[in-house]
C-alpha cells in the first residue's frame, strides 16, 4: 500500500488533525450520541425482530466494511453504527435462545461501561485500586458459595473466558503433581492421562494439546443416558492409563455439560479422585450459576469437594461477557504456579502493600476488568436478588418443560433438565405415527435445520440445534433459559407456538 | 452461609424483584445516569489529580466493598458509582505514564460500549455476523501493514492480550515442528528449546511453563547495550540447544521490549531463522504501532520476514483494553492447529456458509468481540488519521528526550528511543558531581521509589520505575508517551518541571 508522508507541520495544520488530536474533550459528547442513537434505533424493543439476517456476501454489500487511508465524516459514522445495531443480533431479545448467554443485567451493563471508561488492567493495586479490591471481595463470596476455604486458603482469578479457566486447573493439577515440569518441560516425564466425560466441553481436549498433554491423553468416559459421566467407567480408565504408563494427574467434572446441561456425579467423582490422588476440577461454566439460588443449589452438592472450580456467570447469570472466575484451593498455590517475578512491573520496593498486585498469579500479563460488572450486580440486588433471579429463569425453565411435554410433536430428549438447557425435537404431523427408521431420523434431522434456518430469516426466534453422536442422537434444539431477560410464561409460549407454526410446514 | 429459600410466589410479590425482573427496560435510564455521574464528576478533567491513591487498607475504610444478602438501593448505588470512579485511577489523565497504556480515542471508546451493549461473542458468524466480517476486515489491514500476504493465505485472530498472542505463536511453531505433538503430547518428543531476549517479555517464560516446553528450555539471548539481541548470540544459543539434544523450534524477536522499548535485529534474526528453519515469531505488542506511521515504520522493517506477530493496538494507540491482534501466515494453519470441531457450535449442516465462522481457530469458545473498537477508530480516522496519531505521540516523545537531554540532574539511560519510552534517572542537585560508587547508585534508587511514592500521594503524575538488572542498572524511570490523550510539548513540560520540584527535595 503506498501512503504518503506528512510532515508534522502539515498534519497540524489540518481540520482533520484537530479533531483527532482534541478528541478527549468530545468523548462525551460522543457517547451521548450513541445514547442517542440506541434510543432512536429503540434497541431494547421486545417486539423487534430477534436479527436481520443477511448471508455473508449480502452484508458486504449492505455495509461499506472496507477501510482506507481516508477517513469518515461523523454523519458516516453515525450511518455504520446504526448499521452496526441494526444487523447485529439483539442477544437481548427474549426472542434469543440460541447460546449458554443472552441478554445482560442492567447494572452489570453500568459495570462493563464503566469498566471501559476507566481503561485499566487488573495487574497491579497501583493501576487497579478499586478493583484489586473489588476482585478480591467477589472471589471471596464466590469461594463462600462453593464451600471452599476463604483468601488465603483458596484463591480466584478471573479469565477471559472458561476456556483458559479450565486451562488454569490443568495446569495447576500438573505443577502439584510434577512441579519440576515448570522448568523442565514434559518431555523428561512419563505421559500425563486426565479424565473427562464424553459430553464435556471441548476445551479440555484445546488444553490438552495446548499445554503438551496431548488429545490422546485425554481419555473420555462414557456417561450414562442423562449424561452424567459413569463412575465405575472413570475407575476403569484410570486402570487402563495406569496399565499403558502414564501418569493420571486430572479429573473434570462438568456441572451443567454443554448440550444436555448434565451435572456428573460429584461425589462419587471426588471418592475416585482421593483414592487415586488425582486433581478434581469442575467445569460449572454452565451450572455454577445455580448455586446463587437456594431452591436449586443442592444439585450441585460436592462440588465444595474438588480442588478447583470453573464458573463463568456471564453465561445463565447475564453478566456481559467477558466474565469466568477461576477458583481454586490452596494458600499461595495460585501464585505458586504461575509466578514469574517480573521486576518492571511487581517491585518489591514499591511503596505500598504489594501483595495485593495479583498479575503475577496470572499468565497473562495485562489483564482486563471483568470483576467489577460482576461485583456491581450483586452490589445492587444482594444474594437473595440474584437468587431471585436464577429462580425466575428456571422457574420459566420448568414451564417450558411441562408444557411441551404433554403438546403433539414435541419430543424431549431427556424427560428432566438439571440446568438450563431443554432438549427437544419437534415432529411435523406429517411425520407422526410412523415407524422411525434411520430415514426417518435422518429426515427429521434435516426439518430441524430447515425450521432453524425460516425462524432465523424471519427473525421470529434464535434457537440452538446439535446432533449428539455419542448417544446415536441426531439433531434436535437446545433451548436455553436463561436470567436476562427475565423469561416470562407468555415468552415460553411464544416459543412453543412458534415450533408449531413453522413445524408444521413440512 | 444460610440464607432463606423464598417461594417463586413470594418473591414475585415483592416490589424488589420487579425491578430485577423489569430491568431491561429500565437499561437505558440507568445508561444516561451513568452518562450524567461522569459528566458531574467532570471525568475528563484534564487537570484533575490523575489518582487519589489511599493505601488498601484506608480504601476499604472509605468505601463499602462487602457484598451481603440485601441489596442496595438506587442511591447507595449512585454513590457506590462515584467512588468507584474517585478512587480509581484516571489512566486518560494527561499525566499518566505508568504503562504501556493509557487514554482511549473516543472512537474507540464508542465502540467499545457498542460492542457492551450488544453482548455476544465473536465464534460464530450466526450470532456476530458484522463483527465477523469487522475482524477479517481489520485483520486483512493489518496483514497489509505488516507485509504478509492476505487471507486466506495468512490468518489472524483477536486475543485477550500479548501474553496469549504470544502463546499462540510457540503452539503454531510447535505444531509446525511436530504435528504430532497435539496428540500424542510432549512426553514422548525430544526437549523444544526457545529462544528470546533477556530484555523480552515474561510471557515467553509463563508459556513455556504453560505449554509444557518448560521454563529451562528458554534461552535467554544477551543484548547490546541498548537492548537488542545480539544475533551471535543467537547463533550460539541455537548450537548450545542443539550439542544438548534439544530441538530448537521457535525465536522470538522483540519489536519494543517492555523497559528500554527496543527493536530487535529482524533481519539478521531472520536470517537465522531460515538457515535453522525455525519459526520467527515477532512480539510486537508494543512497537507494532509504530507501523501505522510512515515516519517511524521503516524502524520494523524485516517484520514482514516473520512467520508470527503479536501486537496490542489497545497500547500506545490507545484502542481500549483489550486488543491485541496475532497475524500468522499460512493458509488454514490457524484452523489445523487449533481445531477440536465441537459438533455443537460448528455444525457442518448450517444455512450459511460455515467458512465464515472462527471459532475453531481458537484455543477460547467464547470471545470477546475485540475487534470493532480497533475497526470503529480506523474507519473514523482513516491510515492517515491513525499516522498523524501516532506521529504526534512519537515527536511529543522526542521533543521530551530532547529536553531533558540538557537539563542538569536529567541522565537518560539510553542516548535515544525506539519505541516511545524514554528512560531516566532524575539525580537531585545534592547527589551531583559525587564520585559514583554502589552506595551512591543504592541512594538513587531509594530516591527514585521516593519520589514515585510523593507523586502518586500528590496524585501530580504517574510515572513507572524499575531496574534492569540484566544491565547492572538500579531504579530508573521510564516515560511512556502514548496516542491519548494526544500528549503536547505542554505536557511534557509540565512532567519535566514536576521531577525538578519533586528531586530537589534530596
Amino acid at each position: 500500500m503506498v501512503r504518503t508522508a506528512f510532515s508534522l507541520n502539515e498534519v497540524l495544520s489540518t481540520t482533520f488533525t484537530m479533531s483527532v488530536a482534541g478528541n478527549d474533550n468530545g468523548i462525551l459528547k460522543l457517547l451521548e450520541d450513541l445514547l442517542r442513537i440506541l434510543k432512536e434505533e429503540n434497541i431494547f424493543d421486545p417486539n423487534a425482530p430477534v436479527v436481520n439476517f443477511r448471508h455473508p456476501t449480502d452484508l458486504k454489500e449492505l455495509f461499506s466494511f472496507k477501510l482506507s487511508q481516508d477517513g469518515s465524516t461523523p454523519e458516516a459514522m453515525d450511518t455504520v453504527i446504526r448499521k452496526i445495531i441494526k444487523y447485529s443480533v439483539k442477544t437481548f431479545s427474549p426472542n434469543f435462545h440460541n447460546q449458554l448467554f443472552a441478554g445482560v443485567d442492567k447494572y452489570g451493563m453500568v459495570g462493563a461501561w464503566l469498566t471501559e471508561i476507566l481503561n485499566t488492567s487488573q495487574y497491579t493495586y497501583e493501576v487497579g485500586p478499586v478493583f484489586t479490591l473489588i476482585e478480591q471481595e467477589i472471589i471471596n463470596e464466590c469461594l463462600k458459595l462453593v464451600g471452599y476455604p476463604l483468601m488465603p486458603d483458596a484463591d480466584g482469578i478471573f479469565c477471559p473466558g472458561g476456556s483458559i479457566s479450565n486451562m488454569y486447573a490443568m495446569v495447576m493439577a500438573r505443577y502439584k503433581a510434577l512441579p519440576d515440569i515448570k522448568k523442565k518441560g514434559a518431555s523428561t516425564f512419563p505421559a500425563l492421562a486426565c479424565f473427562t466425560s464424553e459430553e464435556s466441553h471441548y476445551s479440555i481436549m484445546k488444553a490438552a494439546h495446548w499445554l503438551g498433554i496431548g488429545t490422546d491423553q485425554v481419555y473420555k468416559i462414557k456417561t450414562d443416558e442423562s449424561g452424567k459421566m459413569i463412575p465405575a467407567e472413570l475407575r476403569n480408565a484410570i486402570q487402563e492409563a495406569k496399565s499403558n504408563n502414564k501418569l493420571p494427574f486430572f479429573v473434570n467434572a462438568t456441572c451443567g455439560t454443554t448440550v444436555l446441561g448434565a451435572i456428573d456425579p460429584l461425589h462419587e467423582i471426588s471418592r475416585i479422585c482421593k483414592d487415586e490422588s488425582l486433581w478434581m476440577h469442575v467445569d460449572a461454566c454452565l451450572g455454577g450459576t445455580l448455586l446463587l439460588c437456594n431452591t436449586y443449589r443442592e444439585r450441585l452438592t460436592g462440588i465444595e469437594l474438588s480442588d478447583s472450580i470453573s464458573w463463568n456467570p456471564h453465561k445463565m447469570l447475564g453478566v456481559p461477557l467477558q466474565c469466568s472466575v477461576f477458583l481454586v484451593k490452596g494458600k499461595k498455590a495460585l501464585h505458586e504456579t504461575n509466578c514469574a517475578g517480573a521486576k518492571y512491573l511487581f517491585q518489591q520496593d514499591k511503596f505500598y502493600d504489594v501483595s495485593y498486585d495479583t498479575g503475577d498469579k496470572s499468565v497473562q500479563c495485562g489483564r482486563k476488568v471483568d470483576a467489577m460488572k460482576f461485583w456491581l450486580m450483586w452490589k445492587a440486588y444482594g444474594s437473595i436478588g440474584l437468587d431471585i433471579s436464577v429462580q425466575i429463569a428456571m422457574s420459566a425453565a420448568e414451564y417450558f418443560k411441562d408444557r411441551i411435554k404433554f403438546i403433539d410433536g414435541f419430543r424431549l430428549v431427556l424427560p428432566d433438565f438439571e440446568c438450563n438447557t431443554i432438549c427437544f425435537w419437534y415432529i411435523p404431523s406429517s411425520m407422526r405415527g410412523q415407524e422411525e427408521t434411520q430415514e426417518w431420523w435422518d429426515e427429521l434431522s434435516r426439518i430441524t435445520t430447515s425450521i432453524k434456518e425460516k425462524m432465523v430469516l424471519d427473525g421470529t426466534l434464535m434457537i440452538g440445534y446439535t446432533p449428539l453422536p455419542n448417544k446415536n442422537l441426531v439433531n434436535f434444539f437446545r433451548m436455553v433459559v436463561t436470567c436476562h431477560p427475565p423469561p416470562s410464561h407468555t415468552d415460553m409460549d411464544y416459543t412453543i407456538k412458534l415450533f408449531q407454526k413453522y413445524g408444521e410446514k413440512y
